[in-house]
């Protein structure tokens, strides 16, 4: 039996809250910091490793974390989730973004639908479609080979397969599974659209229209953007294009697309990037093998998420330790840096993940919690982040956790010797000097040279970035926020605070607003 | 006299303290929200304007903010600081990056220059130099004419002349005045340069190398990638490079470069774009005139920001309305999200003017200061960001203010009629309700759809993102974190906080590392 209790009513985050905090600078110094680095570590799924060493937790800490995921049976819960209970209680739906790349639990039925197959099915018509795509056998009206796929979406259609594809791009390229460029079009600003078709070979190009209702409004603006060039340049848009949508959609059936893949309500957009979502534009672009192993070290990861123990359960150690900071140590923002230049889109897709489904100030059963919920997720590659913002992370009045990830191993392997040491050498020297430098700090008679040290970090460290190590990240990632958003007890699958602005939108656009909202309409010419 | 004291001893900082918070919820609800929305506006330059009537002030916290600005003497430090003081305290260094866009005060004389001349010099060497290279005087070794303009430089060398680039790209290329295709490579990370290498025709390209000391560690790198990859291409390098760099680097008279563009230590990195940092290669991608507009739009901006009224100088009164929300109101990030695509990497240049700037500890005596200084930035183009991280910023457990800011008109003009309105107008009707939406919430009987408003935001409005709009936004920025950093009594003009990591990369790949840092060098494989 589950009981859904808010964070503060448990036993265990009262213990946590009495626990003596540690001094991560502490904690890292000599050999003790050494002896951290090398225990306080996790295997990830895809070859990677969670390493939270220069976190402030102990062993005690750790053990009264492991008490409170017993407590709050987050295990149960996401048991509870994969074999298809309604998780999702405001919008009455299941959530089964696990089951596109595994069967952890039982079989998932819902309208008379074994969803694992139907979710199987979409995978291999995608797969199936984006090889006749690659052999010639589906071309253009002139019979020439599609070079270009554009996706057109906006937030979960656009930010987390957007991240992907450029996490993926020079690897494919390397590994020769490259098979067309991909480009994205998702802001209503009609400059988005317009600047990526004048850089765009229409006539040799497939458009992605995703749109689960098939009513969003950026979406379907754009569409007919594209429907307008395509006709302007002489071509038939319906040969142009395929539909990403659900099977109740007006664009399902519609003869206005080449071919529509299906999702449904179970998956939410954020959660999309291993459905039909990022499967029809990760397939054409690298092949639907690439595709698959994707998938892959996704599904290895879910299957660490089910794991009762915190220290064989990456996500799940993350997940508490992020809510240890957030709640007793009263960190409101997280940083995110990968060192890796291909992972340079990646924050924008954490950003949204996290903050899009933890963002919420009310429980399960709509009332108000009394303690902080999700965080800021903010976040650029480094090196590039240490010549901008981490100025304010090293010396600033506020303490910001941050999230390192890196890799051992280039993507392209290009590189070049300079003063003894490769670039990789130098990023990954980088990323190691950070974590000691924000843990440690540095005294020094001049206080403006002080480092206070103290900053929290972790680090997920891999080989190299390859599909399945960039599958294993994106399951981490979902499922830590999803026990967190258990943890604080609230609906991490609904997004009810996108509405409003939607509303009044349209009453802009129908000219019935009135008061500020009118005269900010005349100020912006509307 | 100017009196450099903390926030907390003046006696305005007091009774803002005292004074009788607003809600903005209340302020913004019918007719007293539309007449605040037309008189909370201040003109800016470049045809902007300022619109704060979202913000939680009445005229009477603004009257006590513009008691705390004269107590705080700022127009006498930022006269100081045009009239060339050494301003930037810890490096005994001048702040001038206003001079190179406009005389505002007294010539300022260094080493027994003119420093305003030797920034119109420069200008005017880089516009020669661009000039010849678009008419094809300069040419490449086979008397081609150069087609692309890739930088390399990291931090203030990147983020900046990038989101510049990006921001007046669509317009140059509608108003005929693009000339080359600007590429940016910036970080250590091997893939990073392998990648826009790949993707570069290198036999027609111009690369700018850019560092003040010619010894920037990922720079220095990058250049000998660059230089690898032309040599590959049987080309020689010193016919496809120039330097920005100071007179006093080891680049500035090598003949490895056609050409040497000269800064000086009186411009930081990241108040660089408007120097021969941006000067260069926006001058060769849009033309020196276009260049030169940009240059006007600061030039006016920064006179606004010399006016003493605080309802005539946008600026200064952003800048304490910032202040008031950091350190009375306690809100600890603010949200840049500009409703223009052309804007897309603006907020990271943003997060490193401000967050480097000011993310600071100690005042500019090197006292630890005892409130919040420089907020955490981060941000995402609108609409896009309403399908990503609003729906925390609506509905979240923390407040967090938001900088909007909206174009009347598109950069390319290319629009799609739907349900009656154009893209643009979508756009714009968008940030008119999201203003709206975050200030006044609203009221539902289920709490999960219940908004709670009180959330404060501006908007910059402008007609169209054009060099000068984009000149004074620039301008604006820059200035709004200066009176910032006055105001916290901190020197936002150095970076200390750079600099632990660097020592500590250093030892990790001389092998001189030992504990913690040791063992994580080993993790990564260096």
């Amino acid at each position: 039996m589950i009981n859904w209790n808010n964070l503060d009513t448990l036993k265990a985050y009262d213990e946590l809250k009495k626990s003596t905090q540690v001094d991560v600078k502490e904690l890292m110094a000599g050999e003790n910091g050494a002896k951290r680095v090398k225990e306080y570590s996790v295997p990830m799924a895809g070859g990677l490793s969670y390493n939270y060493a220069a976190k402030a937790v102990d062993d005690s800490i750790l053990s009264t974390l492991s008490k409170l995921a017993d407590e709050a049976q987050l295990l149960e819960k996401f048991e509870a989730l994969y074999n298809g209970e309604i998780i999702n209680i405001s919008e009455k739906r299941k959530v089964l973004h696990h089951l596109v790349r595994g069967q952890l639990g039982e079989d998932v039925v819902a309208d008379g639908i074994d969803k694992r197959k139907f979710y199987k099915e979409q995978q291999e018509r995608i797969a199936d479609f984006a090889r006749k795509v690659h052999s010639g056998e589906i071309t253009n009206a002139a019979g020439e080979k599609f070079t270009t796929v554009v996706q057109i979406g906006i937030g979960g259609s656009d930010l987390g397969p957007r991240a992907n594809y450029i996490a993926l791009e020079n690897w494919a390229k390397k590994n020769n599974t490259f098979k067309m460029e991909a480009k994205f079009i998702s802001n209503v600003d009609p400059d988005d659209a317009a600047a990526v078709l004048a850089s765009t070979d229409v006539a040799h190009s497939i458009f992605i229209l995703v749109s689960k209702s098939g009513t969003t409004l950026e979406t379907l603006t754009n569409e007919s953007f594209v429907k307008d060039a395509l006709k302007k340049a002489g071509l038939d848009p319906s040969k142009h294009m395929i539909a990403v949508t659900s099977e109740t959609s007006p664009l399902a059936k519609s003869s206005d697309y080449l071919a529509a893949f299906f999702m449904d309500d179970f998956i939410g957009g954020r959660f999309s990037g291993t459905s039909s979502v990022g499967g029809a534009v990760l397939s054409l672009a690298f092949g639907p093998e690439v595709f698959a192993r994707f998938l892959d070290g996704a599904g290895e990861a879910d299957k660490l998420a089910a794991n009762k123990d915190i220290f064989k359960n990456p996500a799940l150690l993350d997940a508490l330790i992020g809510v240890y900071e957030r709640n007793i140590l009263g960190y409101e923002c997280t940083a995110v840096v990968p060192y890796s230049q291909a992972l340079s889109r990646y924050a924008a897709h954490l950003q949204q993940l996290d903050m899009e489904s933890n963002g919420k100030s009310v429980n399960r059963f709509g009332e108000p919690v009394n303690y902080k919920t999700g965080p800021v997720i903010f976040g650029e590659p480094g090196t590039n982040g240490q010549h901008s913002f981490y100025q304010l992370l090293h010396q600033g009045t506020d303490i910001i956790p941050l999230q390192f990830v890196g890799f051992k191993k280039s993507q392209i392997g290009t590189d070049v010797d300079i003063q003894g040491s490769s670039s990789q050498q130098k990023l990954c020297a980088n990323v190691a000097a950070q974590i000691v430098a924000f843990a440690c700090g540095k005294d020094d008679p001049d206080n403006n040279k002080k480092f206070e040290g103290g900053r929290p970090s972790s680090i997920i460290i891999g080989e190299q970035l390859t599909p399945e190590a960039l599958g294993s990240l994106l399951s981490h990632f979902e499922n830590k926020i999803m026990f967190q958003g258990f943890l604080w007890n609230i609906n991490s699958f609904d997004q009810e605070g996108v509405q409003l602005g939607k509303i009044l939108a349209k009453k802009v656009l129908a000219h019935d607003a009135d008061g500020a909202l009118k005269v900010y309409s005349e100020l912006l010419n509307i």
